[in-house]
């Protein structure tokens, strides 16, 4: 069986987006409902997916387990599974895990860009790795089934992350440095550490990460694939594309700046150039899936190959990641 | 004219320990308001605070300036100083720093212990220094006239706030690291970076930061003093008694814990004495200011130098710092 999962999304979410999941044949989506949302304001998100989940039972549905992949299959729907990209949610309150992961979040990296209660994001001069509240905090996502993100964070953050976490840890949406050396691609270091933790990384199709930005070729993105599971084995990788549809250019702003920033902190982009960058042709929004699966066949991978890529090693990590501890 | 003035306290308030601060001639105490509180919580303490000055005016009132130490002085009444141990009431959100300055709050610690969105605690293995936010709020701090508090974070750190702080910082509570090398003390590079920052330091009467702990005699705690003067100059030393009078234990295990921890983290404490250490018998409470200042004399300090560093120089820093930055 072949199933198709993306690694992260945040979209302008809609009707419309919702259906464009189903026409590119997506089982599962992991999307992000914390940029810098304290524990109050993320639940204010959580109550609007509800109103989409009850709006539009026939297109989407609330994933908490892998087997929620398989059923949505079946069911011709997408299942969405909850995420962070910061631990705001969680506050300054190692409770607020428990009760998050109750309410579904299954992702949470331990910081954004900055520094964090947590960890140290890439961002930052210094990275003095994890701090004390974040080795309790891993070890009470350990505990609870969620998954350790560092897609954001820094080297040593994310390397002490791997050694400390019990389980699994993820970067769900980066590419690696060598390919394209922006400051969010990880070094072969960092995904080695992930790979050894028995984790996931999923390629980004945000142009900031893609060599020759939005003119990056599907051929180039499916050799660097191939490059770096010849490095690393395939098992360990999967598709993040950190799409952003439909999303107007003030939201990279509140990405990037939050509420921690007076000036404007352009991230990857520029004051020339602050906004969403355009994606590339050949991969626009969730329709364009079926072009990666392709591109991934001709770049010489096995369709048994192209499933685990697209999909299968998402759903073994998922069924791996989600449930509590039962050592 | 001689004031008394009291860097730091954080009583289980009541009556009683208001009058206790007449009786030991105190115009001005900065009392913490905050350890781990959120905005909304601090609030919650300011509220309390209100209710205390509405019950108590003949004792007590908000001070905002320099000149309410005077006022204090004149009308026999003592200014209380909002301060907060810890930045958690900014939470995330650089804009509630004039808000909390507004509602009084006049000293914000940019790290307790731990590592903090702004800065690293003493507590952490490794300190990187002022994050990216961090620079942006000592920024906002220096504008709106909020004091920048080291006491609880890391050397590098605090060296590295007093270098971009536009405007003088301070230690309120902790003594020097030569005469009792506990954690919480401070190394004599420390303090000369707060000095040359034209900042001041509170020297602490918390049994864990004395020599022989609550053993400590005044003659020692004296010579320390001028231990210290002779070193850096009389100008930026006061006292920052960190008087936790009628605390239940508890609250000390609150000041560690905190909600990011779910073990018991014993801070400067053991799990052999975990509750709060005993006074020195020469400064049980605010009645004991007196004794201070008759063993400075003792020492060898003359009245005007007595003055200065048991209120004189934190009323001249007071004058300096409270007010919106006018260059």
């Amino acid at each position: 069986m072949s199933y198709r999962v993306d690694g992260l999304q945040y979209a302008n979410w809609s009707e419309k987006i919702f259906r464009q999941m189903r026409e590119g044949g997506l089982d599962a989506v992991h999307v992000t409902i914390a940029y810098h949302e304290n524990f109050r304001e993320t639940v204010l998100n959580i109550e609007r997916w509800n109103r989409w989940f009850e709006d539009h039972p026939d297109l989407i549905f609330q994933g908490h387990a892998g087997d929620d992949v398989r059923r949505a299959r079946e069911e011709g729907r997408t299942a969405i599974f909850f995420g962070a990209q910061n631990p705001s949610p969680v506050e300054d309150d190692i409770g607020l895990v428990e009760v998050l992961h109750k309410l579904g979040l299954r992702f949470m990296q331990l910081s954004y860009n900055n520094q964090s209660l947590l960890a140290t994001g890439c961002y930052e001069d210094d990275d003095p790795g994890i701090t004390r509240m974040g080795r309790q905090v891993i070890a009470e996502m350990n505990r609870v089934g969620m998954v350790i993100d560092m897609s954001h964070s820094a080297d040593r953050s994310t390397m002490e992350a791997a050694g400390i976490s019990q389980r699994p840890i993820a970067i769900t949406h980066a590419n690696p440095h060598r390919w394209h050396p922006a400051l969010r691609n990880k070094r072969d270091d960092v995904i080695r550490a992930v790979v050894a933790s028995g984790g996931m990384m999923g390629f980004s199709l945000y142009a900031h990460h893609l060599a020759n930005g939005s003119e990056c070729t599907l051929e180039s993105f499916c050799e660097m694939v191939a490059m770096a599971v010849e490095r690393f084995g395939i098992d360990h990788f999967g598709i993040g594309s950190d799409l952003c549809r439909d999303q107007p250019d003030g939201v990279v702003t509140w990405m990037r700046n939050g509420r921690w920033s007076k000036r404007t902190d352009f991230g990857e982009g520029s004051a020339a150039a602050p906004g969403f960058p355009r994606q590339p042709e050949w991969f626009r929004d969730n329709r364009d899936f079926a072009n990666i699966a392709q591109g991934l066949r001709k770049t010489g991978f096995n369709a048994a190959e192209v499933d685990a890529l697209t999909g299968g090693n998402w759903l073994r990590f998922f069924d791996q990641s989600f449930g509590a501890r039962t050592t």
